[in-house]
Order: structure tokens, then C-alpha cells, then sequence
């Protein structure tokens, strides 16, 4: 099975690391391709850059079914351009936001997400709202700090930070599991989870197994009405994205 | 006062359609900007035309801003790009969807939508739910119909089948007025009004009139959040559409 | 374009307050008839005020029916009398809260309400909930003033007491825009605007603007059915409020 | 105990069948004083004659106020006045829409309501809204007949109109109880039952409990916000309904 | 008639308590017959304890049908195996709970819970979410105590306890009643009641007027789907339970 | 990885099959263990069998946990016992209709749900309703058939059945993707797939992938609160279930 690990911003490191997090919790027989854009974004944090990443989302899988990729993980807390990515793929599409929180409610009856920066809160809110997950949602959080931080291999503020927000939500929310809400926490999820004795959850390795999981069961992604194929091919219009 | 009415999608015949009947609604000293993106999709069905058209939207806010516009209104039913173009703009920007729904909810209990094409209505869905507004819809429909035909001047086929669902909508779903899911469809309002004897909302010009309102009162987008000013400034990484 | 501001209190000289501010943000060509009952309350701070208020509304619209009112504006937070006065009226009736709530979510993702006095929160509550726009509504606040407070002109006490509520709102419910709950606040608008840097909704005005834009559109209240006309004509039996 | 059902409409008659009907379910030791406006409307079909009834109804608990009554039951689909007569009394006010919808809830998992004219239908849903009920509520259906027509003692076609909605209701909705909506159909209740073998759940009875209960359990009115008392006393200016 | 009140719990003391305390709300003529499992738990404070108990619901309704017992009720907040007894019963079935949510509605706008011990939360969520009432609930709350001290007569602690967090829900939630998350507590009452001055709501007793009132209404429980006679006797594989 | 797949009722060569079907899909490394509670009921088609069933779950988790169990799948429509599991294990515990909801969800932008019988459509409205996606299902149906009749290697007419009724639901509901609810269909999610050309999801092996993909990601059961471990072991009250 191939799997097409999209990294929707353009940071080429930032997605090796997803990498390797992800065929570390890949089955045996799980190839894990890790791409990002050829251009968008270095870092999802606003509309706007939400805007230029689904372009690059949706170019990256259209490269994907020209080589035969079984399911598409897309790793932007915010999941950028999964519902344009359903259109565009035939396998199965799973943002990691969307499977955090589901793997959030089989472990726990509530949780809160840590999110990053504050402004990002509101696409949290959305995919929240999407799922209908709002009553399982005991608090929304958000530290100060950029994406480009999720992104250094050994940050102990960062690390500060997201314990001591998550004290606070056990605390204040009575929440009784975390949802990290940005790519690139993966090492972050051991040392949390001896600290707090709570699951925590990283959504970019949650999505990997569910996307497993779907293609295992022979699903992919309906056709039918509002995922059906684009109705046109629009990718000559940039051809610096779409190559 | 200056509005820009953007068209997402590249049919310049499109916008000029839409331009006089905005102006014909406008307020004396309105003045009214009609413009679409210099590249993207020729008609938004689907998420994959939605991402091409934000990007469309943004680029022409972006102009807009350096032009001294007052507010814009988006003329796309889903609402094309309008988050993204909150964070780009310094006035309000207004969407045509929820200007139409806000209108149907100060003139009738209960609406119902007939949208088209039907892989669309999931856009529909969306900004109800964003809204959330969904117990005021009575009925969410759409008639099997390319957003092309919205185009003809005369397209009498389209009146028919716009006046056909109507009849249905009014009967099965009990609603007390119709909401018309798609741009372009400003000179069916009066004949559909008088056959049916309900409100008849179009969207853009209902987003010309409260964007209009909202500058008459001095309000321009919250920058504390959500829609705070981008982070970054890409559209060198496109120049052929942000000229 | 003639629209009827109705204070629904007895208070005359409040009703010219809200005249001078209507007249300011109407457009060149519509005149604001403002009136208020001939009995009723002098203030509306609880459900009962809300019943003679509703009487005295509906007694306002017969009239403004027979001089040719285009529409109506129900200048009160918590739209008192708005469906019946629905009824009455063939054209347009907008209430300040739904025009308020309406545009803070055309200018901002979130926003926060401060209303007065406390024991009206439920009023507030009930058009929120109608609406269903609850989640959107990050903060409902009240502060502990009579709505006679909002008549002094310059009352510095009042806007000191807004402001710092404003202030809890910002940083507690992490809101991006205020809503002014009581109508007669347009004067502070300005000021609070200024001092804290995010868009403060006054509903009257935005009702104003709703209700010239639903006239310019050629939209009346729905006859349908919630919105027929009254089954029969009462007035009779008051007739010092239904002169 | 004295328990005052109120018909908030002025039609005697009316009252007087309602009287034998409550009495008959009250316990040993309830007295029940109904009571009627004394101007107002003789039926209660639209928003304009609940604002009319709502008056009535505060006059009628003032009434009751001051010869000591321990509770009241407001005979209208639609609660007519229900909030404003809260704060008038001390002790409990019972609705027989939220009666009905409660009732229900204890003996099935869903119902349907059926109620009268189809305009109303709106007042149904105000109260399953406010309530928060809608998913219980497998249908809500309306006859095309007049309140009027619920007050022959012996109306063979309204029976007819409601069996042949309420077998629409249990094969259509899949519901598993009915709730009456209007009052003055007790009657309806024994003969609906045995025809259809489901619950079938009259409001007016079921307040008469639940107020009997409430007094039982020594429950009062919450006086602390939404409720207290009124600011005022207006009744001086309409002396012919407030004597 | 004959109401047979439930003690899901094996406490046998604990249900004389709750024998005395509904015996006293009781209508002339209700006779109160209270029981509890043979076997089971002795104390409900998790879903573990209400698997137990719910077969112990079930075996103590098949032995009330068998005697001719009118309606039942089931004394534990979080209405442990309600829906289980709804099938075997004839009659109505009324949880603590459920009667605990609706008469709060009837005597405030909003209450807040007060529960024991923390991890039972969950339990007053689920039937908060399956009522819809969420929205009338201003704050769900829980003290640290066992269910254990809910049973001693003359518990001062756990008064204060109630006390202290009731204060906390009337300042913080701005709630305007008061709900007893937990059977036993009816002598807290009227000394809440008295210090706090708001309506306190114990939900046992409530359960047992609105059962009251069911029956002499003559509403038994829906047969129709949900509540049908279960599809077969099991109770001969637990011999001791269902003697 | 050691995966218990529960059946939860007493019928082994159901439990073969499920095993079958299970195995064929789980991960190399995966181990399923399929057992059924050794009394309880053979089916499980109501509240009733859903209570006996708990403390069957219970009964085999607990077996379980003495064995060294990584995961739990429960293997009923309806989730039979989930909360109650979670408590005993350590591990995750995954109801097949909450891992069919969340795979129908990452594959479709709405589903409709195929029921049986039709008294069971509650336990579905259920599990829906506490993860909050109503508004993602375009239609709850049943058919009328006996869970026995899902228990036949070759049931041409069960087949039939729901062939037809999911037609219905795409073209009625516009639905656009099918859940199967019942287990034991494994083996017509090919075919209708392929008749019907779009996702049909059976939950039993969308819940074990699931579990695997929590047992790789390290994650148990949040023991915080709700589902902490049972406060007392009851088991040896009826020894021949908890053996």
C-alpha cells in the first residue's frame, strides 16, 4: 500500500520529519511518500495561507493518481484543501485534524485541543463544527507561538508551553484527553503523555492509520455528488504548481 | 462610496451582467467596481473551482486594496473565498450566500434554497451551517442545470425549471420564501415574485445593499483574529495572476 | 423612501434621539419617521414590559400602514413585537438585535454582546437562539444599568462601564467585535471604537440600513402563512393605543 | 390547592368546557378556578392575537395574585404569554404546549404533533426550539381548520381530520405518541387512543399535573433574573382588562 | 394507585429513606411501594454500576407488572436502565432525572446541576444531551463526595458542600435554579432553598408527581417500536436477580 | 498486536463468522480473539438485550485484561456496553457503529444508515446523536428483518432487501455513501458496492482497523474520569457470567 503523506506547506525539512514519524507507525507493507507543494506557503496560519496551499494540495494529488497512490493524509492542523483533495483522488483522503479529534473520542469522553498561533483558532472551530464534535470539545486552546517552532527538533519552550497549557485544560476543562493541534509534534506526544497520564493525540499519525485502515477495507472516496472528479482540468493555468 | 463586486470565476461577460444589475440597486453615489481574476475557473461547481477562485478573489481584494475600495461583495453562491478576503481587505467583504439567507430570514420564517448544479449543494450546506441557520431552511434543492445557463439573458428553459422547483418547494417544504443558489439570476426575481407571491432573494444584490449599509456605518473587518492582516505576502510566487 | 423607526417605549424624547441618529446614517432619499406608542412603558427591562410594548408596536404599524410606510425598524434589543408587527406590515420589519447579530457576522468571526440590565440577558438569549447564532456569540454580558441610563446624552459613567466590560469581553471570550445591546448608544460607537480597535455594532442603525436595503430590493414580508395578515382586527377594544 | 387555568382567549364557553375537563384529572383537594380575559381575542391564530392575549393573561395572574392561587396553567398551543405571567406570579405558571412536549418525552422516545391552522405552526416550533426538543419531534403537522372548530362538543369531522393526520403521523414519521396541538380537545384523547393504540397526550390535562406537582414539591417561580418581578405596574392604563 | 419507586441500588436502607421522603409528596390515594435489587451494587457512580443495575431495574419492573403496579420510578440521577424498563413496563416510567431537568424549566430559565462524585458527570451530560436541554443548563457542576454521604440523615458536610457549590452556580453560571445531582438528598431542600432563595429541585420526589400525573391521565408507555415488550424473556439465566 | 472481538451476544458460529471476516482484514501481526459471553441473550434487538449484553462485555473484557488484550472491538449495531468496556480495559475499546460513522465520514460527504429491525432504529439514533453526526446522515432506515436473518451464509432475500432499500436512500435521501447496521454483512459490502457504486461501510472491520491503528499510536483508554476504572468489582455476584 502507498500512501501520499502532503505536507501543504512548501518547507521541505518540515516534511522529511513528517516522514519519518509516519513510517514509524506505518504498517509493515506501508510505503509512506512524504511530498509538499512546489510552491504556497512556508507555514499555514491565516485564510490566505490556507488559500495558496489548497492549490498545492490539490496539484500534489494529482500527481499522486498519475503514480497509483492508495490514500492521501493531508498534515495541516486546519486539514487545508481535503475536501478540493477528494475530488481530485479516488482513494480515500483523511485530513489529520478530522482524525485526531475521532481518535480523541474512541479514548476519551471529552477532550481539549491545543492549538497554534491564536489565530488559527477559528479553523480548529471549523472542522470541529464540520464533524459536529462541539460537545465533546471541553476547551479550545491556543499558545503564542508560530508554526516554525512545531518545527525544531528539540524545543524545550515549546515543550513548556504545550505541558503547562495542557495542565491548565486538565485542570480548568476537565478535559480527559489532548488533541495537539499543529504537524510536527509527534516527539511531544511520549513526554506528554508520561507527564499528564492522559492520551494524547497527534493527528498527522492518526490519519496515516486510518487511511491504512480505509484502504484495507477496499473504500475510497465517493463519487457520487459533492466529491465526483473536478468537472475540469485547470492545471495548465499554473503550470509552476501543477508540473 | 465604492463597492467591488467580484466575480470569481474568469467570465468577463459574466461580470458585466452582474455589474448593471448591481448598479441598478445601488444607492445614489454608490459607485459600483465589477471585476473578475485574470485566470481561473470559468464557472465555480465544485471545491476544486472553489480553490482556483480564492486565490482569484484574493488577488483582486489585494488590487482593490490599492485602489482606495470601500467594501467588496463576492459573487459566487458558497461563498467563494470570502474568509480569505476578510484577512486581505481593510472594509467589509460580503458574501452573497449569507447576504441572501440574512435578507430570507428578515422577510419570512422559513426559506428554501434551489441551488444549482446538485454536486453543489454541499457549498450551500456549508455557509447554512456556518451560520447556523439550518432550522430556518425548509428545504436545501437544487435543479440539474450547469451554472452556464444562469448566463443566457434569456433562458426561458432555466425560468421553468427555477419555477417548477419553486412550486415544489413551496408545497412539500411549507417554506414562505425562495432563495435563489446562484449568481447571475438577478432579472428572474420579479417574474418568479409575481408568480409565486413570496419573496424571491438574490444574493448579490442583496450583499450590494448591506455592504453599502456596513460602510454607511463606519464598520470595516475586525483585525483582532480570525481575519487579522495575512502574515505574509506570496502573490510573487504568481504574478500572472496577482499583477 | 419613508421607513418608521419605532421606539416601542413611551419615552418621546428618547424616540428623537434615535431620529437624529437613524437620519444621520439614512441615505439621501429616505426620510425616518420616528414614533413611539401613545401607552405602554417608559422602558422595556422585563417580559411584561415586553407585552405592553408588543400592543403598542402593532398599534405603530397599523398607522404607518395607512400613511405608506415602505418598512419598519423595532428599535428595542430583543426585537420586542417584531413577528407581530410582521404581520401588520407589508413591508419590511427589521429588529436592531437581528440587524446587530447580522452584521457582526459580516465584519467578524466572533463577537460578544453586553446588554442591560441583567435581567433582559434572556431577551437576548431568545433572538440568539432564534437566529441560531449562539456560536458565534462568544460572550453574552450584562451590566448592572437601567436602560434609563442610556438616555443621558452625556453620560460618562455609562460609557466607562461599557468600555470595561468590552475590555473583559476582548480578553476573556476572545471576541473580535462588540454588540451595543440597547438601543440609544449610537454616540458611543465612535469612542469605544477607537479605544479598543475592533468593529462596536449599534443595532438601530444597522437595522436602518437592513431595512433601506431590503425596500431598494423590492422584498416584503412574507404572506405566506407564519406572516399572513391578522385574522382579525382587535384594535377596537383599546382604542387609546389604536387611535 | 387552587390552581387558575387561564384561557387566554375571551370565548366563555370555551373556559367552561376546559373547567370540566381539568377538573375531572385534578386531585382530591384541587380546586380549579378558570378564567378568561376580559377583552381581548376571541381565538388565538397568529402572532397578533397572542401579543393581544398575552395582556390578558398578565391581567387574569394579577387577578390571581391578589385572591391567593398557587399555580397556573396557560391553555394555549403556543404558551401564549407564558414568560410575562412568570413574572407576575409567585408561584408556578405551566404552559400546556411544554406540558405536552414533556409528557410525551416520559412515554415515548418520539412524537408527532398535529396542530391547527397551519399558521401556528410557527408557535409550535418557538416552544420544541426553545425547549431544545426538536429531535424528539418526529413531525409537526398542522389541519386546515380553525381554533373555532375545536369547540363543538360534538365535531365528528374535526375527529375524522385528526385520525386521518395522526395515521399519516405514525406510518409517515415513524413517531410513537401524538401530541394535540390546541386546546378544548380532551374529548379527542380516549377515542384517538383506542384507534391508534399509541399515546396520545393532551396539553391543558397535563399541565394541571404538572402544576398539581410542582406546588406539591413546594416549587415557586425563580425570582432571581429572568422572572422577577415586573419593574413596574402598567395595568392603569388599559383599566378595562386590568380591574 | 400504585407507584412503585425504584431504588436502583442494593442499599435497602437507602430506599426506606427514599420510601419516607416520596410517601410524604404523595397524592391521597398513591400508594408508594419501594424496592430495590436482590443483587447488584451497592451504589451507582459509574457505567459499570449501571450495567449492574440496570438488570436489577429490569427484574424489580417484571415483578411490579406482575403485581399490577401502575407506573414506576427509577432513583438514580442519570436514570440508570430507564429506557430498559420502558419496555417491561406497561405503564409510565419516569426517571429522577429527567423529572429533575423539566421541572426546572417550568420554574426557571436556567439551572445549573450540582452532581457527586466527579466522574458521574458524564451520566448528566448523556441525559442532558438525549432531553435536549443543554441550553437551559447553565452549569453542570460536581462536588468531590461519595454516594455513600448522601445517605447519612444528618449529613452537615455534605450541606455545606452543596451549599458552598450552589453559591458558586448562582454567582458563576448566573443560574436561576438549582438541580440535586444525587437520590437521597430531599431533606437538603428546604434549608437550600431557605439560604439561597431560588428554587432547589430534588429529582425523586419530582419523579414521583409526574408519574402521578401520567396515570391519572391515562398515558401508559408507547408499545409502538422504541418501548416494545422486549422480544424475550432472559431473566432464567440469572435465577437469583429475577426470582 | 492482540485484538478481542466481542460479540456481544451468546451466538457462537455468529462470532466464527465475524472472526472470519476479521481476520481476513486485520494487519499481519494482528491476532483476533472473537468471544461472546458465555449467558446473555442470542440476540440483540432491544433495551433489554442490550442490558444483558453489558454485563456480558464486561464479563469478556475483564477476561480479557487478565490476558494480556491490546484492544476491543464490540461487535453490535448500537455499540452495545462501549462506556462500560472502556472502564474495565485499559486498552481502547471501538464500537463498530462509531467506527462506521467515522469512516463514513472521511469517505463521503453524507451517509445513510440501513437498520434492522426497525426497533432498533433508536439504539442508531443513539450513537449518532453522542458523536454529533445528524447532520452528516442524510437518512436513517430499517428494514424489517430479524438479526437472525444476518446470520445466513447465503440470504439472497436479506440481500435483496437492502439492495432495494439503499437504492431508495440515494435516490430519496441524495445520500452518498451507505453504513450497513447490523454486523455480520461483511460479506455483501462487495457486492452492494458494486452494484451501487459508492462506499458501503460495515462497521465490525472499520472498528478493527481502527483499534490497530490506536494500539500503534500508543493510546489507551483515558482513565481520568468518565471511564476510570470501575470503583468495585462486582463480578462475583453472578459467577456463571464472570467466570
Amino acid at each position: 500500500m502507498r500512501i501520499q503523506l502532503i505536507n501543504p506547506n512548501t518547507t521541505r525539512q518540515f516534511t522529511e520529519r513528517l516522514h519519518v514519524n509516519a513510517q514509524a507507525v506505518a504498517a509493515a507493507g506501508t510505503e509512506i511518500i512524504a511530498t509538499q507543494p512546489r510552491l504556497g506557503t512556508p507555514s499555514i496560519e491565516s485564510h490566505s495561507d490556507e488559500a495558496w496551499a489548497t492549490l498545492g494540495v490539490m496539484a500534489q494529488v494529482q500527481a499522486g493518481e498519475a503514480s497509483g497512490i492508495d490514500a492521501y493524509v493531508i498534515a495541516c492542523f486546519g486539514d487545508t484543501g481535503v475536501a478540493a483533495a477528494r475530488e481530485v483522488a479516488r482513494g480515500p483522503v483523511v485530513g489529520m485534524t478530522e482524525a485526531a479529534l475521532m481518535s480523541a473520542c474512541l479514548v476519551a469522553a471529552t477532550f481539549s485541543i491545543i492549538t497554534l498561533p491564536p489565530r488559527t483558532l477559528i479553523h480548529s472551530r471549523r472542522v470541529l463544527h464540520d464533524l459536529g464534535m462541539q460537545h465533546r470539545c471541553a476547551g479550545l486552546r491556543a499558545i503564542d507561538v508560530l508554526v516554525d517552532d512545531c518545527r525544531e527538533e528539540d524545543n524545550q519552550a515549546l515543550y513548556e508551553a504545550l505541558l503547562s497549557e495542557a495542565r491548565s485544560a486538565l485542570h480548568e476543562d476537565r478535559c480527559e484527553a489532548l488533541v495537539l493541534g499543529c504537524a510536527g509534534l509527534a516527539e511531544m506526544v511520549d513526554p506528554l503523555q508520561q507527564a499528564l497520564d492522559v492520551p494524547v493525540i497527534e493527528g498527522v499519525n492518526a490519519a496515516i492509520k486510518m487511511a491504512e485502515g480505509l484502504v484495507r477495507l477496499g473504500l475510497t472516496t465517493s463519487k457520487r455528488s459533492s466529491y465526483a472528479l473536478p468537472p475540469r482540468d485547470l492545471g495548465q493555468q499554473w503550470p509552476e504548481l501543477f508540473a
